[in-house]
């Protein structure tokens, strides 16, 4: 990722799902319109860049008031979601893979985890958080079968790269790969490394800022 | 988040680390020098931003074969990572705070999950993975004690809301908040709210598009 023929930049896509979470908890709190530099603010963004982002996906009713929050949402809705389900499975079923499964479940329409990958024996061929759990051994059988195109990674680290090459031969669109091992996919396969060090890294940076400006 | 005073923005701190990581990820591969240009396409950003990032970080080594990528490596280790210990303690250990101390034990020198809280019976007053856990009910005396600034808050979602007084009260700096449920905390207190879904639903935005593309 991203794609370099994708129109919307993968960043884009990023802040307008931001922007969503947003403007929902916005609309929630009884806020029907926003400026764009008081969204921009709430992102630590530029307002014109909160204003490049919606040009790109073609948002342009700005009014007096700000943009209307509900009319808003409801244009990223039409952008970000599928109109089609895509059918999705865990690697690796061990605590961070229950609680994305636990997570998920009837959250979204149009994503749903069908199944789960392991190789430990108590789990394989049984059912977990209502996903039937197969050994990896199956991945390619499987996969075929139920029709996936993601694969979410949350296997031990040092597993995660002997998992690019069966995931290559599986036909997988789409790879979120929460393992600490940065994995590389051929184009045509959107891959997504994803470390929550990273977010935990940049919460520690403001609590130090703070602090230190504290003892100043 | 972010904070008004604060110098580097938040998101410029992010793509630090995101730069970090790719950057990691060159230098295994055996890649010694990086342009602003390769590196901002890796990101799907511009090059002026790559470049406005590091300045606002002071680096500037720039050379005709690019940036070093081990000293850049260096530089931003110096911005990001703190000079002292921070404490954390993880709220909810159900399947995602496991994953998380799991993930976390021993991965980082300078922050360090130190305990954990919950209600439920099996798990109050038990050490899981070496992490003792404690009653929620003991919040602020266990905080206190144990000198804890951040909390992970992995608890069931219909729970977070009830969760906010109780970490202001504590006198906890910075949060980071694994729910579904957006909360909001006064100034001084960093929090970051962190929906696993915005990534899952972005890899499904790319698979989709690469989908149409092909169709097309």
């Amino acid at each position: 990722m991203p794609s370099p023929t994708t129109n919307i930049p993968e960043k884009t896509i990023e802040r307008l799902s931001e922007y969503r979470r947003t403007l929902l908890s916005c609309l929630n709190q009884g806020i029907t319109h926003i400026f764009s530099h008081v969204l921009a603010g709430m992102h630590g963004i530029t307002a014109v860049q909160v204003r490049r982002d919606l040009m790109l996906i073609g948002f342009s009713s700005d009014t007096k008031k700000g943009y209307d929050v509900k009319t808003l949402i409801e244009f990223i809705n039409n952008i970000l979601d599928s109109d089609n389900i895509m059918n999705v499975a865990i690697i690796g079923m061990g605590h961070l893979g229950q609680a994305i499964t636990n997570y998920f479940n009837g959250k979204r329409r149009k994503l749903r985890i069908v199944t789960a990958f392991d190789i430990d024996p108590t789990k394989v061929d049984s059912v977990i958080n209502e996903i039937p759990c197969f050994h990896m051994d199956r991945f390619e059988e499987i996969v075929e079968q139920m029709d996936v195109s993601i694969v979410i990674i949350s296997s031990p680290t040092r597993v995660a790269p002997s998992l690019v090459l069966p995931i290559i031969n599986a036909g997988i669109k789409g790879v979120l790969n929460f393992t600490s091992a940065p994995l590389s996919f051929p184009q045509g396969i959107v891959s997504e490394n994803y470390d929550i060090t990273t977010i935990l890294e940049k919460v520690a940076y403001f609590v130090k800022e703070n602090e230190e400006r504290e003892n100043n």
